[in-house]
């Protein structure tokens, strides 16, 4: 078997068997197969697609690359979620502690922000004494004690997929739904969870800007998942503006606070609650209605939020950031965005606010980038809003003057102020998909 | 500007900037951009195509990565020939010297074999002591007294072609048209001929076996040249079946004095005058019809082998071989290969012969393998033949029995025999693009 040979096979539409893409993985691995050559091969699928049984020989691939978890079997079902990424999605800070009093375990692996949008990660690295790198014995033990833990993502766990990643990530090819949904399941199987609630975002602040793409993608991910044996449901979640009215990484560790209190946005709480009920019904726990209700209690208590003091407590954090936000990073120049004109609020485009916040320094442009914790916008307008001329419609946070006003320039291809109402937005939530599919 | 957005770009079927191109190019000669990126931008390419002014770029920029040799301003026109390759093709052996008694120089600058197609270094260096590795200054020196000159393309020529190429032959990216078009034109450009034909061939054997891919090929090649200052033209030969009837190194020389003498078979005599023709009317000699007249005077009178012996010798090889063949070197096992049963030969299939050929040792599979000049086959039937059980229809010429018997294997997925006579072959020659496309 030549290398080349199978790239052309692939380029030329056919199937590849189970062996030959573990000879082109394994080879790649062992460094006989050249890292060239994948990402010719890498580009070729991202034309010709994979069909079902090539993409669970790629699964199986990246997660028999490593080391294989194991949280079944505990007093409560452990369940994980995983967004594809958006702007302002700072679910998982409240969907961990909420999901842990609500009875569930939750054992947490998340990864950086890449490009336009932001990880969960950065968010915990905010605060202050956070520590994300733990080995997994004290990530069991954290999760024994606390209900849930969040953590960094292991080398361990489906190697294969962060190297196949990286050369994705700086040759073009990460944007092929397959390659995306290896990329995802192999690593969730691998971390051993029993279910998996996928939150599967569309618009134009999502990786998949397109609604019937993600759509596709969110089945894709459904039947891969139970074809690997792991239980998994996804809702498709509007990305069109930033999630919450937040965007930073301390900045969103606050809004997180205020959402775990019962308060904050609407929409991330809407969200974050539509998330966790597929996660109760998911894990057999109960009935959506049921699970609702009982989710909003415990926000509504605060019960979530000491939750997660708890858990900040347990990973080396300063708890007391849930009482005094204060103690969050915060930027030295705070600077109002005002309405150049009056009119309504016609977009607050996602995209391109995660764009202004890679200037700024909350995100990374590229893997090595280092972030700013302090930094970011709060969005003091909603879509529909009518405004007059020198309103104020974010208050930028920026390291400099000059970082601000960069910033701001970017922010003027966000929000756009038009002269008549927008159409209403469509739901939050569009879509479900069940668990098979 | 980042090389994977550049990537992305051509992927998604936008048109890259002769900027751009540089960037990605020059980029990859000074290791700036990885050898990963360009395989998977090459790849996009194969699935894009390249726009007109890309093709341009790109074909600008592998001749300005090296030295751009001149051979105008001569007392006679200097000319080249490049065939895309084929099983049996000789031609340029025959080709070069009667071109030069016909009265043009030919300064000519060829490839080795890879894969099922031969490469007119192989068989250069079948003749005793015949040296290809000549340097520039010998090169024009040999032109001048004999008035054509053979040798091995000079890594100080298109040395960006030579990188990619090396590259596209790992990556299964070689079958695209633009990249083809751009590899020979900047190497031909670069080696600065005033005029090129091109030998486009089509058929089983051929690089590109289908008939209007290799007419598209063809038209971009001329299209091309004469964008870069290149008159050229292209015939679009068959390749069906092995041009002439010998396939292996030694055996093809032997074939070629044949021709040069006047005799040879009739399919590499027409194939060679009507590309030697081409030339003749490109070049502003002579029309057509003149042309052919003389050059096949020149075959009869013998006096184009005497300008080959004159060309063997000042190359450092053994005339002799001019007058007797038997000085060639060849193989100790010869073993016939009959018809297995009666009927009519329906098709000598050009691919299965170059790739017994390379299982016998005539040819490479991998650039690294080491040909055998005295190994190949003699063909001893021509399609449509009437044969019978036991005919002898090839000699396999073999370094030792075991190959023999499995070249012997692979010649029968090559030369069908069927119970009714074939319709008869297209003409050899199928059509003509004239300079400018």
């Amino acid at each position: 078997m030549l290398p080349s040979e199978l790239i052309e096979r692939k380029r030329d539409g056919h199937e590849l068997t189970r062996e030959e893409l573990g000879f082109l993985l394994s080879g790649f691995q062992a460094g006989d197969v050249a890292d060239y050559q994948i990402s010719a091969f890498l580009m070729a699928v991202y034309f010709r697609g994979l069909s079902a049984a090539e993409l669970s020989a790629l699964t199986g691939a990246m997660i028999d690359s490593g080391r294989r978890l194991d949280f079944s079997g505990g007093e409560t079902p452990a369940v994980d979620k995983h967004s594809t990424g958006g702007v302002g999605d700072k679910v998982s800070l409240v969907l961990a502690p909420l999901l842990a009093e609500f009875g569930l375990r939750v054992p947490m692996m998340s990864g950086r922000g890449l490009g336009h949008t932001g990880g969960t990660l950065d968010k915990l690295d905010a605060i202050p004494g956070f520590r994300t790198q733990i080995d997994l014995t004290e990530f069991e033990a954290i999760l024994a004690e606390v209900g849930c833990a969040m953590i960094g993502q292991t080398p361990d766990v489906a190697p294969l997929d962060g190297r196949l990643y990286a050369l994705r990530d700086v040759t073009a090819t990460v944007q092929s739904i397959p390659l995306i949904a290896s990329s995802i399941i192999s690593k969730k199987v691998a971390e051993g969870t029993e279910a998996l609630v996928l939150d599967v975002k569309y618009g134009s602040g999502a990786f998949m800007p397109d609604y019937e793409d993600a759509l596709e993608l969110a089945q894709i991910l459904v039947t891969l998942a139970a074809a690997e044996g792991l239980k998994a449901s996804a809702l498709l979640t509007a990305m069109e503006q930033p999630l919450g009215v937040t965007v930073g990484n301390a900045l969103e560790v606050r809004e997180s606070i205020d959402t775990l209190r019962g308060g904050g946005p609407a929409d991330l709480r809407e969200v974050t609650l539509a998330l966790c009920a597929e996660a109760a019904v998911l894990s057999g726990l109960a009935d959506e209605s049921t699970a609702r209700a009982r989710l909003e209690e415990i926000l509504d208590s605060g019960a979530a939020l000491e939750r997660f003091a708890k858990l900040i407590e347990r990973q080396g954090g300063d708890p007391g950031v849930v009482e005094d936000a204060d103690r969050l990073p915060s930027a030295p120049v705070r600077e109002p965005w005002l309405a150049s004109h009056g009119g309504f609020v016609g977009a607050i485009d996602a995209r391109q606010v995660g764009l202004a916040a890679i200037e700024l320094g909350a995100g990374r442009a590229r893997i090595e980038d280092v972030v700013d914790p302090a930094v970011g916008f709060e969005i003091e307008c909603a879509i529909g809003d009518s405004v007059e001329t020198g309103q104020r419609l974010a208050t930028i946070h920026a390291a400099s003057e000059s970082a601000a006003e960069a910033a701001a320039d970017r922010l003027r291809r966000a929000i756009a102020l038009v002269p008549d109402p927008p159409p209403e937005a469509p739901p939050l939530v569009r879509c479900r998909i069940e668990p098979g599919g």
